[in-house]
């Protein structure tokens, strides 16, 4: 089963908003079995919206359209699509009394423009949006399907939830695709590509990996598509398992999920708390491991110490070796992490300080620079870092190397 | 002008990767006058290839192709270009070189597949790739100019700065789209489009105005295309001005720029220091306030007091409040944000505490609920909020929320 997704906005063609939508459907596509073969970005302008649906019709299985829904001026992908499909606007009942009872509960005015979410074209089957005013929209035509949702991304993944996925579960039962994704940690893409590329000649033609590298790691995709599911699921895991006994510690987990999530599993795992003192990252450790839900079970706390008289203070940086050795350096940051350590009173902490850029740089510390302490009840060590990017992708790569940081700290331990 | 963006890449289709590229070089193009008609994700797959490349070729006039240029087995963009524009590859000397410099600066063995990036097709103009070994590709078909760069963020904002942009300038000159847009927060988009209807209505046709919500925020972007640019720089200026006037104190900034970035300008030019007592956000207001270069002039560190036992010791939150009234609370907030004040010696401090989910609600206290306090010199007061959403987008809200009890306060100063 093939997908193609069209997103209609005028901000997404001037680069005013990244879609974040497209991944996400076709993730959840991904899991039913449907392949999605192309994505679209196309203004809020009527004659693209009928080329871009003309593209799709009758040459796919299903098309998923998201934008262009809300109710204000620049919104017209509803009276494209009712022409489009040659239908006149009725008023919902349903969504009407919704839009209703939404903005009753807020105890806003609703306006008329709010109550025209409740006009849809007569030839859709209406999708229900539990969470906003603009409803989703069926349509099919020449054996392809049509649907339509807002851009707003939490009402279109309402919609697809209740609405779009188990709809097309029903209407295209597919074996699913399978993938196995293995994250690494701390060596390039090609030299991975060196490491296994025995494996991956070997690799029988049903399955396929593909390379994703990102700030600080590559994740590596095996995928395998074919008839027979257990045939699929045996050699994905013989490849895989392969693979990872090859590539050894670099292999942070055998599933996608982002490093913070990874690490707070494996302090779970060894009943540990952990704490960051942190000065270039700004707060950005802290709140990457508390974006996991249940991070409260390893983390009580933690100190961002930007100027140089905060880590005096707080951690008992000695004036003396902010003055000799500065701020970005072994010593700084061996002493922030043990005294960030006592301060929280944690298992293993981590102190960060170096110089993101763009300014700051002189040639002795470049822009770049980061120095890494951890801290446990056994020891202190550091490492450096050099990272040559812009300010933005130097606080992801620290954040990166200070988790691998505490996963092979961990390791240790398992071994 | 106009430009068709084609990203290449099976990992844009499963959704492992969300597409920051084309916002980008969309943004910068529109600086150059050059609009973008679409944008178009697909597979590493030579007919899907192929086949965008024919929709594309005679009918645009520029076309920006990224993606499939690694040196792994999955990126299979090259030959694919240098088949469809019927060349053959031969070896770039100044691309082997910089492969091999690259290589011995940083002490990695050079492998093959490394070096076979020198490799280009010969109906091509070679574009410098300064941070990386994958050349960007300058072909030409049917009046439309084709230009194949690496989907490696960092390394195509490279080649585009370096080569693609400056080129581009020379071949089509043209007047520049002109845009301005206004930063609000606190209105819902319906309210703001009914606020001013009438404006917009009497905008003349070569104004254009669309809304883009976000979490927290409503950007409205006025647009203007047409010959006569001072015309055009004119009658922005005059409905822009319309605009704000009308909405008042809900723009926050007449600028396309994030909320730290305007919080921080304000507050230097206010010469106020700020800090921040974090337990539901977790270092975010922080992370975020440090992600603008030169916040170290109006920050000097903060703390995140996750649990409350840390609320209690470095706040002194009293464990009769934490206990009557509990974590999530006005009082909790008032006396984090006057403690926390103190012990970093600043101005202005902000302390947050809620329940971002999806655990931890309770009837009378649910999942999006926060309390936001905020103490200078002369006052300490909170707000109470309830976000209705899922824990990413409640954090989000919740900076937001913060960021403008700020702008508020600082607002008051300026009256």
């Amino acid at each position: 089963m093939q997908c193609i997704i069209i997103t209609i906005g005028d901000e997404l063609l001037i680069g005013q908003t990244i879609d974040t939508n497209s991944a996400w459907m076709a993730q959840q596509l991904n899991l039913k079995g449907i392949s999605v073969t192309r994505r679209i970005a196309i203004a809020d302008d009527k004659d693209a919206i009928v080329a871009a649906l003309d593209e799709a019709a009758g040459k796919t299985d299903i098309v998923l359209v998201t934008g262009g829904l809300g109710p204000t001026g620049d919104d017209i992908t509803k009276p494209a699509l009712c022409e489009y499909f040659g239908g006149k606007m009725i008023i919902n009942e349903a969504v009407l009394q919704h839009v209703r009872a939404i903005f009753s509960k807020t105890g806003r005015p609703v306006l008329s423009r709010n109550l025209a979410q409740a006009e849809v074209p007569d030839v859709c089957t209406v999708l229900f949006n539990r969470v906003g005013t603009a409803p989703g929209m069926w349509f099919e035509k020449d054996k392809t399907v049509i649907i339509s949702m807002p851009g707003v991304p939490f009402e279109m993944q309402a919609i697809m939830e209740d609405e779009v996925l188990p709809r097309l579960s029903r209407r295209f039962p597919a074996p699913p695709l399978l993938h196995e994704t293995l994250i690494t940690v701390g060596m390039g893409e090609s030299t991975i590509a060196e490491t296994i590329a025995d494996i991956e000649r070997a690799l029988p033609p049903e399955l396929h990996l593909a390379y994703l590298p990102s700030p600080g790691l590559v994740k590596l995709r095996l995928s395998a598509t074919g008839a027979d599911q257990a045939t699929l699921q045996y050699e994905l895991a013989v490849y895989s398992g392969r693979i990872q006994q090859r590539l050894g510690n670099i292999v942070a987990a055998v599933r996608d999920e982002p490093m913070e999530k990874i690490i707070l599993d494996l302090l779970r795992k060894h009943h540990l708390t952990v704490t960051f003192a942190e000065s270039c990252t700004g707060g950005y450790l802290a709140h990457r491991l508390t974006m996991v839900p249940g991070a409260s079970e390893v983390f009580k706390g933690s100190i961002v110490t930007y100027a140089n008289d905060i880590k005096q203070h707080y951690l008992h940086v000695p004036e003396a070796v902010l003055n000799t050795d500065g701020a970005v350096s072994e010593a700084t940051v061996l002493q922030m992490a043990a005294e960030v350590r006592t301060m929280f009173e944690v298992d293993i902490s981590v102190a960060v300080s170096g110089i993101l850029g763009p300014g700051g740089g002189t040639e002795e510390k470049p822009v770049g620079l980061v120095w890494i302490g951890l801290a446990t009840a056994e020891q202190v060590y550091a490492r450096k870092y050099l990272f040559r990017h812009d300010r933005i992708r130097n606080k992801e790569l620290t954040c990166h190397a200070a988790f691998d940081l505490i996963r092979k700290e961990l390791l240790v331990r398992e071994q």
